[in-house]
C-alpha cells in the first residue's frame, strides 16, 4: 500500500468524522457500542450512500482495514480522552473541513469514472462528504445540521465541485485541479464559518431570512 | 425523447412531490440548500429505495436530466412564491394524487419486468409512490404521515396495485389496465380524502379505533 | 422446501421481530397499514441493509413467500390479540433472543460466502440481527434502544460472532460451531438481561458510567 499525502489526509478526514460522531454519541448518552456505531456511520455513511446509489457494492470500506482501524481509533480516543478532545475542538474542526474537501473530490472522481454528467458528479461529491453527518443526525434525533440554517457546509462542497468542472473545462491539469478543489472546499467552509456567513432561507410568508451571525474571533 | 401524455403526467407528479418537500422544508426553517435536498428526497426517494432493493443501480434519476430540472424548478418555485403556492394547495394536492397513481404503476412495471410475484410487485408500486414522503418525514423529524392515522394514502396505492392484477388476470389489455390503475389510485385517494375516511387502528387494549373525520367540502 | 429445525427457528425469529415492530406501532398509534409496515421493517430491515451493503440484490425476502406470510401473520396476530400478546411478552422476548442468534449466524455465513474478513463478517452478523430494530426506532422517532444504555443486545451478537471465529480457528466442525454460536448469542443476551447488566458509557467529563440495574426476577 502506498502512503501518499492524499491517503494520509483521507484517513485524517475519516478520523475527524469519527471523532465528531463519537462526541455526539457521548453527549447523547449512548453506550460503548453506540459510540462506535455512530463513529462509523458518520465517517463512512456518505461514501456508503454514494456507492449504493451507483451500485458499487460491496461498498468500499469492507475491504479497507486501515480505514476501519482509523475510525475505531477515533472512537476509542474520544471515549478515553473526551474532555481533552473537546478542548482540541478546533483541530477536529480543521480535520473535518479537510475531510469535507477530500470526500467531495473522491465522490466526484467516482462519478467521472462512471461517465456521469456534471450535475450528478457534483451531487455524488456532496453526498460523499455530507450524508454521514446527515445519518448521524437522523439516528440521534437531531435536527439535521446539514439542512438547517446553522452553518455553510454542503454548499462549500458543491462550490468546490462546481469550480472543479469550471477548471476542467479550461483544461487545467488534474494534478493542479484536484488539490485546488480540496483547498476551495476547505476555504469556503473555513471563511464562512469564521465570518459567521450562513445560507439564507425563506419564512412562511415568502420573506427572505438572513441567518448570518457575529464573526468568530 | 418522446413527450407522451404519461411522461408529462409523470413530471407533474414529480413536481407535486418536490413542492410538498420544499414546503415542509420552509415550514421547518431549513436553509436554501435544505429546501432543494428535501424536494429531491421527497420526489425521487421512493423510486430510489425501490431501485436499490431490486439492484437496479445506478438509480434511474441519475440519467434523467429532465426529471432533475423539474424537481429543481419545483423547489425554486416554492422558494420564490411560497405564500401563493400555499393558496394553490389544492392544485398541489391534485398533482400529488396523480403522482401517487403514476409512481405506483411505474413500480409495478419494474417488478413485472423482473418477474417478481404479485405481492412484491404491489409492494414495489407502493414503495415507489410513498417512501419519498416517508424519508421526508424521517429527515424532518415528523411523525410519518404515511404510517399514522392521518389520511388514506399508501392504501390507495396498494388497492390500485391489487386491481391491476385482478384486471390482468381477466386479460384486460395493458393499454386500458394501466390508465385505469392510475385512475383507481387517484379516485381512492381523492374520495377518502374528501369524505374524511381513514384507516382504523387498534388501541393498547385491543379496541378498534375509527379515525374518520368530518368530510371536507 | 426443506423444513429443517433451523428454518423453523428462523421463521420464529422473524415472527418475534414482527410482533415487536407491530406492538410498537400500536403503542405509537399507527394505523393498520403502519402496523404492517413496521412489522416488516423490523423483521427484514437488518437483512435488507446487509444485502444492500454487499450488493446481493434483489434482496432475499423478495423471493421468500413463507417469510413474508410469517411476518404478515405476526402483524395480524398482534393487531387482533394485542392485550394477550403483551401478557405473553416473555415468550416474544425469548423468540426475539433466539432470532438475534439466528440472524447473527445468517449474516456471518453471507460474509463468509463472499470471502469477507473476520471483522466484516461479524459486522454483517450484527447488522443482520440488529438494524431492523434500529430502523424501527428511527421511523417511530424513538431514541434507538440499540445504541443507548438500555440493554445488552448488539454486543451479544458481536460476542457470538467473535466466538464463532475463535472456534473456527480451532477447527471445530461447523455442525457444532453454528448451533453453539446461536446459543452463545442467546445466553449472553438472556443472562445480561436477567442480571440487569448493561454496557457502560462515558459522560461528558470523561467519567465512566455504569448503567447496570437491579436483576429481574
Amino acid at each position: 500500500m502506498e502512503f501518499s499525502l492524499f491517503s494520509v489526509l483521507d484517513l485524517l478526514g475519516a478520523l475527524a468524522f469519527a471523532i465528531s460522531g463519537a462526541s455526539l454519541a457521548i453527549e447523547k448518552k449512548f453506550d460503548l457500542f453506540g459510540v462506535f456505531v455512530l463513529a462509523f456511520v458518520t465517517s463512512i455513511g456518505g461514501g456508503t450512500v454514494r456507492d449504493i446509489l451507483i451500485g458499487q457494492t460491496p461498498v468500499d470500506w469492507m475491504s479497507n482495514g486501515l480505514l476501519i482501524s482509523t475510525i475505531a481509533a477515533g472512537a476509542l480516543l474520544t471515549l478515553l480522552f473526551n474532555p481533552y478532545v473537546q478542548k482540541l475542538r478546533f483541530i477536529v474542526y480543521l480535520f473535518d473541513a479537510i475531510g469535507l474537501g477530500l470526500f467531495t473530490m473522491a465522490g466526484i472522481q467516482k462519478g467521472l469514472s462512471l461517465d456521469m454528467n456534471i450535475f450528478i458528479c457534483i451531487s455524488l461529491g456532496t453526498i460523499s462528504a455530507t450524508f454521514g453527518g446527515l445519518l448521524r443526525d437522523i439516528i440521534t434525533g437531531e435536527k439535521p445540521m446539514l439542512l438547517t440554517r446553522k452553518e455553510i457546509y454542503a454548499i462549500a462542497s458543491a462550490i468546490g465541485g462546481g469550480s472543479f468542472f469550471a477548471f476542467r473545462y479550461f483544461e487545467l491539469p488534474m494534478e493542479i485541479n484536484v488539490p485546488m478543489t480540496i483547498l476551495i472546499v476547505f476555504l469556503v467552509r473555513h471563511i464562512t464559518y469564521k465570518m459567521g456567513i450562513r445560507l439564507p432561507g425563506v419564512d412562511e410568508n415568502g420573506k427572505w431570512v438572513r441567518n448570518n451571525v457575529d464573526p468568530k474571533s
